[in-house]
């Protein structure tokens, strides 16, 4: 088929008109289809249902280190399970604290603990008179609302499928104190699926902020989500890479068994420097005498080591990687060679990033939405919901079953080729 | 026996040497016990283990509203779990927020929002010169820990068998605009185990604070811990005093499981008025996308309703009474007409409150730890670990096994009889 920019007014338009008749007969369909958040699909979910089975009322619930986990006590979590998420992060179970079901809790108590209290003897954020965040987008929406709510100041560093625009973030950085923090998600990033290049960790690792409380959020939340096991991407570990800068204090790094186990009911871990640390925990021991450690528990007992999670994995791989090839496979049938968007191929992750024509995204998500599909809000993967170019759209393809997902992403499509359509003609007249 | 403070210095003294001779006894003997928190022991663990079994990997983890508890959502809790411990803090479960594990955390994170946000439209606390707490003492340490930590000054209220020095409460709060929030545990107190009674709960409702953001922490940790089924203290319900009282906004109360099932694991709640729920939830969707439902499922179905629920404390006490018992004997049989202290008899929560001669209790609990046994620090339960008369002693009796309590009861009282003689004394020469 013809580029829709190659066309003419006329061929638009009788493009337009069967479009819009097809549209039509997905309206009149009353679906009611969901492809807006990163949510595992009951096949998911029923992969870990044996660690209900992992405690019973005949098992002893110590662990490794003969503490009750039923009682209070152990604030930094369970040994047995630092050891778990500690291979799961590729981190010293030492660097590591296990915290409740969701590491957005841990991320936000994080900046709310900088804001009450600054990082390592440094002033309390919220004394400042000015504290801003880079956010490299399209980027998480759930990162964006914690600082957003804080009123940090976001900054947008756009991104690249190497990373952000590193040598924006150099600039930025060294430069103004009032630079305070990054939201990363560095492989298989939110919503594109992106992983940093290995010189992009090795510039973060080496970064030289003007601010001596400037941290990383590394929110690595999908560091084992591999859709295939022949083609896997790679990330050097950050904490050990600022280690060997010389700056072992900058980063915290943040992770959860949300999409491993269960979103509602798996267990959260942070990793950083001994130094970062002890600063936690002396905020943390005021806030709880410790998390769910029969959860951690439970966590451990099923997946016994880092070999038990990893195969457990493939299992989620199997059940989302169809999902993601039936979206990708429709958009290029539906969409290839037309000119009118681009769309990530992730090979890990929970998400494809989609670019559709400048000034189109809010249009065809509403679109969409009328005809009863549910996208992620246009304008959700920037701060303050401003996408620039209004043109990114998070494809979520993992919770809907099979054939909802190909009649939504269908819908997608052909919503995507209306408001071009649209956007063209208007154009053209 | 004759009164201590009757004796003279002779007599003193030779019972002082009688008194060192049975220390020396307990030191020989390598004791190491533990009375300083309020921890449950290993049988009332056992009684929740059924609960370990109340879901497994046949059973179905929706809740009752269909949502699947593994996955995402429900930001403010599971219908069922509203119910359940709506009727356990006898508040209405459209009033109620299911949390984590812990209390104490949501009563940090209540803080913490202030000071950040500020309630309802009200300046954040950390933009304020001076923010206040009062401090009814003694007190929980862990509360005043959380206002120390936020550098809230602390003001001392003189705690009294019906609750705290309401006409101090109420000339205070009403003249002085920097004090925000009082502390209460108001049932079966930390450390006291005092009820405030009928009319200090009605003043509390009827309170006229010069600040519009002042709130009650209404911490009801022990709202169904009797000991006795045919004596229990009973409380009026503070949020429909508060209501009657044209005050439907000034209070937080707060409750959790933790020595209902499992202290590690237990789940944890918030009951306010809608008002301050709709506060709340604004800041909460941005913390977390939801708390652990499948361990609020686990408790539903473990305890079915509140009746299972009292059933089930019915266990908990036949445990702890005679603890408490047996203390209070041994209190009674070594210190009893001697004029050297006073305790308390609560008929439930967790403690009993110990006042020593003044300027005696830090010593008291030094000689017990020299001699294996830990209490509570003296000092604890009062702001800023400062008890002005140096008397007050928390003494946890649920932890040990009854045997080693009655030995660690001995030697406590042994210590005090010990550090009495010595204080009068001194005070002879």
């Amino acid at each position: 088929m013809k580029k829709y920019t190659e066309m003419t007014l006329e061929e638009l338009k009788d493009e337009h008109a069967v479009l819009e008749d097809e549209y039509k007969k997905y309206q009149s369909m009353n679906l009611k289809l969901d492809m807006s958040r990163g949510k595992p699909c009951r096949e998911q979910l029923d992969i870990s249902m044996g660690m209900m089975d992992a405690l019973n009322s005949h098992v002893d619930l110590s662990c490794e280190d003969g503490t009750d986990c039923r009682n209070y006590g152990l604030l930094s979590g369970i040994p047995e399970a630092k050891v778990l998420l500690g291979d799961m992060m590729e981190n010293h179970p030492d660097n590591i604290i296990i915290y409740g079901n969701s590491s957005l809790n841990v991320m936000y108590d994080t900046v709310a603990r900088a804001m009450t209290h600054g990082i390592m003897g440094g002033t309390p954020w919220c004394k400042l008179d000015k504290v801003k965040f880079l956010c490299p987008s399209p980027g998480y929406d759930r990162h964006f609302a914690i600082t957003e709510y804080f009123g940090i100041e976001m900054i947008v560093v756009p991104m690249t499928p190497e990373g952000p625009d590193m040598d924006m973030v150099e600039d930025l950085v060294s430069k103004d104190e009032a630079i305070k923090g990054i939201w990363c998600v560095p492989k298989y990033s939110n919503p594109q699926g992106y992983t940093y290049s290995d010189e992009t960790v090795m510039r973060f690792a080496r970064l030289q902020p003007a601010a001596k409380d400037f941290r990383i959020f590394w929110d690595n939340a999908y560091g084992i989500h591999h859709l295939y096991e022949d083609r896997q991407e790679y990330l050097p570990e950050i904490l050990a890479e600022c280690k060997k800068a010389g700056n072992p204090d900058m980063v915290y790094k943040f992770a959860s068994t949300s999409k491993i186990t269960f979103p509602g009911s798996g267990i959260a871990c942070l990793a950083t420097s001994l130094n970062n640390l002890e600063d936690i925990k002396n905020q943390l021991k005021n806030q709880t005498i410790g998390h769910d450690k029969v959860n951690q528990l439970r966590h451990v007992r099923f997946f016994k080591d880092i070999h038990g999670m990893t195969e457990h994995m493939k299992k989620h791989a199997a059940i989302i990687r169809p999902k993601f090839e039936a979206v990708e496979q429709i958009l290029e049938d539906e969409l290839g060679g037309l000119g009118v968007g681009e769309w990530t191929k992730p090979i890990g992750g929970y998400f494809i990033g989609f670019d559709s024509l400048p000034g189109c995204a809010k249009a065809i998500v509403a679109r969409a939405k009328k005809a009863g599909v549910v996208m992620t809000d246009a304008g959700a993967t920037y701060p303050y919901h401003k996408d620039p170019n209004d043109s990114n759209i998070r494809i979520a393809p993992t919770f809907p079953p099979v054939e909802s997902l190909k009649t939504a992403a269908q819908l997608f499509a052909l919503c995507v080729k209306l408001v071009s359509c649209e956007k063209l003609i208007a154009e053209h007249e």
